[in-house]
């Protein structure tokens, strides 16, 4: 009846959560094998290819790197599309750009299934805890069925429309919102230091008061330290988001200056080979253009 | 024993604190003298000059709209430098630049007087409420004597050690902060708009959850209805501070391209004779380039 | 032996120089085929397709608009990869992405074919009167056979070596040049405008001294005095150019904050209707920014 | 009858053509001494204040490093203010901002003294030459006085009018127009480095062709060759000026992000320590970004 594809720190403990809330029987996939093995000890049953994790008229979960990915998974020679059939829906919960969650969603009209976009907000932890915050979009008929679903997965879930592409909108602006933050908190902790201000004490500040937020909270720390481990979010991953972001942008002619700073900053860090790094670590250039070196390149 | 020069929408209320909790008697000094009336009711004395508003030995606080108009008030003829004389305090809560503060600090310090920055986070209503959050730096002996007085205007005290600029630096680094959030939060809500999500949804979803503040939540609110009145505070005043961001960041040799942005934006809006609306109307200008026709102009 | 597809302004007057100078029999295609009209009259023969376009064994030149119209013509139904056949060359003359380049080398190379790529710098006059700047690249031996060839279309070619993505990389390199050159006018002139400076008697002097070349005089020139016409390259043309520049530089990791600021630029155009505009006319949102208002919208 | 003030490197070989070209007496001053013995071995006479350079009624020249050593050669203890009298003028060929230049006016018109405008562009083998490039303005009478005498300066004389400060927003926009050159060329050949195209070819192409003049073939060249000596002009000097274009700029309420990113990219160069490099070495900055490490810091 269920199907999960992508196990990675994100899918994992997503798909130990529908099958702890008693979505059964789920059928798993991931590329290499072994990372599906708490999910069978609990009852999952293995699928040998993405085709494999669907059941005709089920529900299946994505949750991928990108949109290639994402694309391999439904039209791929494995691939889910035709497979679903009738009544059957593919969640996807990856990144995506709206472009291609339109274009999937085309695809699977075509053998008669449905395409919900449920991009979700929060880190491993928060997934595990079922606390992950949840972006939905699509034909309404299927959303009906998939949100009781969701509200397992997460402490909340947002509804923005029948068009599939509107949740993905949401989810990179979100994450684009993020990242600006992140350079801008850089530029201010750079500003402070060069101006012998103590940088820990600057963020601890704003952060009770007029951005007591988590991002504020735990991105400044984190920025103010340059503690860039343990990895939260890889940086490489950072900029293919902030790359979706551009691509969206330019592709509805809408100018974004900030997008252009952090997006270049970002390739920057890539180009500087910090691809691994968490993507806080963009704050490294914003100190090397200040003239600071950085122990911890 | 202790005077107030500015009463303007931030003073004014500041000062009123100050006599409801008893720090009398209490000189008060406005440019135009009427705004005084309030507190001359409530037992303030009027004083005819800023210098008059001095009682030597004792403590004086200032709140103006810019760095020149807090020379003016120090240095000028009916200045109160030499007035305050040895052991006078002058407590300085305008946003003014950490240059600025510190030659005035050098000044006072010439007659044996002591110069204290305690610039505020908050707005008119804020300070009413004696809500305000202050960032405090300067000599400690002068600043322990302040302290116990500011705790009754505002609900937290930070202290930034003893460089009287540190707090100009916090207080320019959270206006800062606060524009880059408007800044990306317009960029945002355009490209939602462009992309065919509502607006309001957007911004709902997002400050209910990663981005759970005040600054995200109201302005981002106002920002996605367009709606910029009424002025909380007036975007000319906004570029001024923006203004000396950038221009204390040159001084320190600091690479900013997200103050870049913000400043441009903020400056075109100045050309565009928007300088008395709201500063949350710098988002007029991202939706203009992107070619959407905006009412309110 | 000769093919030519594409007879825009740019490739009717280069079909017709390689008509003049015998090299013929001259097969040519447009998909508006009243377009090859001067070019019948002069001896060319009709091609149905850009397939029927080519003959085994021979040249064939294309001059189209974008990269997918270049893929459609190579590889499309009526495409001509396959038919070119054992020695034959197609020399690809618009502006297109390296990568693309690259790519429909590969195709050719496996039928046994080659791909030349020489894009050009000059505008229709300039074809016309054969005083093209032409770029070169691609394998040794077809280069051998073309560059005579290429030497009738300009006063000169350039060699960039093996790879067929190198002379696009130049061209775009150009095109880059010539669009920050542009902006950088644009906002030179408006400083003088808005401090009262003739805008004219500004890039007269600066044109005749250290800018004397023909980018800085003509399209300075231009701006200067808010002339955007006659159309000599469209403003749509030219986003596309700095768009396959910004996503090269993506693909190749490479932060260009002046690409940014052209690039949102010319987008902001797009998105305020200026499409069919002289790319000069980005010079209006400059000077918008600035609160001027233009009469040439 | 003659006064020069100021005898660095463009000072100097300056104040030798007027002496070469009958203008004497000449009375000449520097800060330090020594470098006006040339000077005084071919007939000048040693000035030892700014004041002792100046004959009432006379005519002096200043080339001095900003706009503060101006302001302290007209103003100061030992300035020239009131010294030159009635019909005297002061001919300031410094980069200096327009505001400085209106301001020393008024200071020189209320002695009956007359202020005029007169940078230059070249570098100090062009003033040896007197190729220079003279941008002129100030009142009528005064230029008429002056310009037979910069004609022996320069190989062309400019005139933009009245307003005193018009000549400086020329001279600042032109070294902004070659600053943004250099960043745009720096971006290009790092962009062509990273895409496998050789960049002395690259420019060697371009500044043939499409900009066929000096800044792009002289500056592009070394930024390709990546040789940043001798130097010509010093970092910190164009620093200074593209600082005075911005602060000019903002002044007159007028966006520009092409000097935001030059402005930044300068000032990081500064932050890094390379102020006496030659201004080249901005690109530096550009191929770091890029994560291309560089032999020459």
């Amino acid at each position: 009846m269920y199907g999960f594809i992508g196990l990675g720190s994100m899918g994992l403990p997503i798909a130990m959560n529908l099958l702890k809330t008693g979505h059964r029987p789920l059928r798993v996939y991931n590329r290499t094998a072994q990372k599906a093995a708490p999910l069978l000890e609990g009852g999952a049953e293995k699928a040998s290819t993405p085709r494999d994790a669907v059941v005709p008229g089920g529900i299946v979960f994505t949750m991928l790197s990108d949109d290639r990915a994402v694309e391999e998974v439904v039209l791929g020679d494995d691939g889910i599309a035709g497979r679903l059939g009738q009544d059957g829906i593919h969640v996807s919960m990856s990144t995506i750009s709206p472009e291609t969650a339109r274009r999937l969603s085309e695809k699977h009209r075509e053998y008669g299934s449905a395409f919900v976009s449920a991009p979700v907000f929060g880190r491993p932890e928060a997934a595990a805890a079922a606390k992950l915050w949840i972006c939905l979009s699509g034909p309404r008929a299927a959303k009906t069925r998939v949100e009781p679903i969701l509200r397992h997965l997460g402490q909340a879930v947002y509804d923005f429309g029948d068009d599939p592409g509107a949740a993905c909108v949401v989810k990179l602006s979100g994450n684009f919102l993020i990242s600006a933050a992140m350079e801008a908190m850089a530029e201010a902790l750079v500003f402070a230091e060069k101006n012998n201000v103590d940088r820990v004490s600057l963020i601890d500040m704003l952060s009770e008061t007029i951005f007591a937020c988590p991002i504020y909270r735990n991105y400044g720390k984190a920025i103010a330290e340059r503690r860039f481990e343990p990895v939260g979010f890889r940086l490489a991953l950072g900029f293919k988001d902030v790359d979706l972001v551009l691509k969206t942008a330019i592709a509805s002619r809408t100018p974004m200056p900030t997008v252009s700073v952090v997006h270049n900053r970002l390739m920057s860090a890539m180009a500087k080979g910090r691809g691994e790094m968490d993507w806080m670590a963009l704050a490294l250039g914003v100190a090397e253009d200040a003239g600071i070196e950085n122990d911890k390149r």
